[in-house]
């Protein structure tokens, strides 16, 4: 691709470690691109909750001056983090007034190992509070100011979406991570719980925190999921469509999905068989009926001990519904918490069991595409996964009625994440070559 | 009691509650006289990562000029925070060179409660490095400073025992917390599993780490317990311990326990029944023979996500065990480590289930006393408790034949944790009229 260095902020991750590594621009002039694209679309995106350009220049300077044989995997390469996730040479603010004057001085374990492999830690991504509430942030989809871009890593999917960053780091406790992704147009990664350590990031739900990425292509997330060391690929023959098997797994959830996602779901399903795959729609055990509501008891209960905290701090300046966690008005007791997590931890060999019989499962990420205003979005198409603890994979590539932004979910059984990848990018492709909605941005 | 201020130390927490509610004595008056104490003991306890006097005396002076009705219900009690936890105001360096230079501006969850109970955070205790290897930080056994503390929460339990602070915070992810009060003599609590915050410590293994909390009576338990929000007794009827019904859980590891262990088991199962309890032999499923393996398992692959970040940044500065994890040298593959999460989910309703059938069980907290040199010991009677998440409360109150204290675990139903303690202050009561083991510090 040939762009003016005024429009390298357009490359992905990928093209851009390409390009770096052929000498083609230094990493201070790429930032420069990515500055530039911020402070246009910034005052209406507003995706960042913390950036200093002086200090990302600096981190530029210091990269293009390290030699070559010193350069880490992601040398020079943007991530925006959510700013529930601490940083040493940032504040963490968590969306709250509680933590306004709030700076760790500390890196998370993914801060710390995307600063070793070479990356620029570029700022903090606006979050919903304490990654835990429905009401987002100030930003705004890039695709359309007037709508959600979801949440609660709401930053980090506007942010990639509108080209401010390559990559952003995000949390996935319910659905912040793949909700976004959908909305905005891109690719997100739910690995498997407990693959990447959630170390020095706020905690909500101890059992369901993961940390997530995001990206504009498959190739993207690969980068990150190989820095994080994702395992779960015994196999090194490349993944093809043809004579794989496909579940399409609509849940008992399917009657709340838009005519928008019941379309792009019979659309991937017709491409899949076009190109040679068996899709075959596979309905869910009854006890996989409750999973949302005990994924809902386990947050309530475990929101009463995680903002206990903050409770105590100042009760006044926590949101509501997290006050309401913490004196238990919910009428959750301790039993049906128990209850909850055992049945659920009951069913996550069997999901195994089950989605070990396909290549993937397909299912919404979305209702449909994002809807007005500043409530983030139902996470109704992606707790129960949360819950089981199964990577998940956001791919874009469907419009809506309206032209918005549709994604879907790619699922495999736990600790299938490096799997799951290669049948993202095939996917991708397959989208791509098929005329798939495409940014306008 | 009528004690000269310089043994002030002496005191509990609860007794120093009461006379400074009294107007006895200042919460500085108290804390230089464990200053002193720790003047004169800590050479050769060494139970301390860091402790500033002046920041103590600091605190105790803001402590003794908040008005009486600001004050909170941990005014002016000390605590000692494992060096695992985050504290703003000092260091956290987790015994380890990666973090000799590290200071968080970061209170963990733990620590940011207790400060806004009126507590003085009074230094960090010396830990076991990461809270995670056998081999123990500088800290002596009290009783013995020829003999290990325990471990990995080592200088908490020395610094209790030995009465420079008359409470501390652990974390346990094997027997870290319930090993060491039993090697110093006093009590320790390993609540349930996600009933406090583990916010701002450092994660080993997500599913197993709980923090812990140390005390030389159960009264003092009490107090942590509260201010932690501690739930689990739905009655308010004081517990008798006659009428009451007791297992004695041998476990299948019984033949390690050492003599004095199996001395203590008698003793106490004798008393109970002379006091009116009735105390059964309890023998658990086979099922629950694994439950070592199967932690042993879950903690290795945990250990390789945690790790990764410190083996990034310094391998060469990593312990050999904590490497070995990173490098997946132990031959534990993502499946062992899915079938070990997902066995141990599916014993927890059933241990409820089997110890809803009595008041409590009664198990060793460890093989014997404290074994001479700087192994900490083996956490045998611990981990399979720990991967339950059923609360456990130490007791002391039992004597090797050589005259170090032994202590035993009463173990309850995940969330009866105030009932719990009801059990241990009856315990503590009995085994204190019948003349057990009596710390000579």
């Amino acid at each position: 691709m040939s762009l003016p260095e005024a429009k390298l902020y357009r490359l992905t991750a990928t093209e851009v470690i390409a390009r770096l590594k052929s000498g083609d621009f230094k990493v201070e002039t790429y930032v420069r691109s990515l500055l530039s694209r911020i402070e246009e679309r910034e005052p209406i995106v507003k995706a960042w909750a913390y950036y200093d350009p002086s200090h990302i220049i600096d981190q530029a300077r210091r990269l293009d001056n390290t030699p070559r044989e010193e350069r880490g995997p992601l040398h020079g390469i943007p991530i925006g983090i959510k700013d529930v996730i601490y940083t040493q040479d940032m504040p963490t603010r968590h969306n709250s007034p509680i933590y306004d004057s709030s700076e760790p001085h500390l890196d998370a374990a993914t801060v710390s190992i995307l600063r070793r492999a070479g990356a620029i830690i570029f700022g903090k991504t606006a979050t919903a509070a304490f990654a835990a509430v429905g009401d987002g942030p100030a930003t705004r989809n890039p695709h359309d100011p007037e709508r959600t871009p979801g949440g609660s890593s709401s930053g980090s999917g506007a942010a990639v979406a509108d080209m401010h960053v390559p990559l952003a780091l995000g949390t996935q406790t319910g659905g912040s991570v793949i909700r976004p992704a959908s909305f905005n147009g891109i690719f997100g990664m739910k690995p498997t719980w407990g693959a990447i350590s959630t170390d020095g990031q706020k905690i909500f739900s101890p059992i369901f925190d993961t940390v997530g990425v995001f990206a504009r292509s498959a190739d993207d997330l690969q980068l990150l999921a190989d820095v994080f060391r994702l395992t779960g690929d015994s196999t090194t023959i490349p993944f093809q469509i043809e004579g794989s098997r496909f579940a399409v797994l609509k849940t008992v959830h399917w009657k709340q999905a838009e005519q928008d996602t019941v379309i792009a779901m019979e659309t991937i399903a017709r491409l899949l068989r076009l190109h040679g795959a068996t899709v075959e729609e596979v309905e869910l055990p009854p006890d996989f009926e409750n999973l949302h509501l005990w994924h809902k008891q386990t947050i309530n209960t475990d929101g009463a001990v995680s903002f206990y905290r903050e409770y105590t701090i100042a009760k006044e300046l926590l949101p509501e519904m997290l006050v309401r966690y913490v004196e238990k008005e919910q009428g959750y007791s301790n039993s049906d918490k128990l209850s909850a997590m055992d049945n659920i931890a009951r069913l996550r060999p069997r999901i195994d069991d089950i989605l070990r019989g396909y290549t993937a499962a397909i299912t919404p990420s979305t209702r449909g595409a994002a809807p007005f205003g500043f409530k983030t979005g139902s996470p109704i198409f992606n707790s129960l996964w949360t819950a089981l603890h199964t990577p998940v994979i956001n791919f874009p590539g469907f419009a809506s009625s309206n032209g918005l932004p549709i994604g879907l979910s790619l699922v495999s059984a736990r600790y299938t994440d490096q799997r799951l990848l290669k049948v993202a990018k095939e996917v991708e492709k397959l989208l791509q070559s098929h005329g798939g909605w495409e940014s306008k941005l």
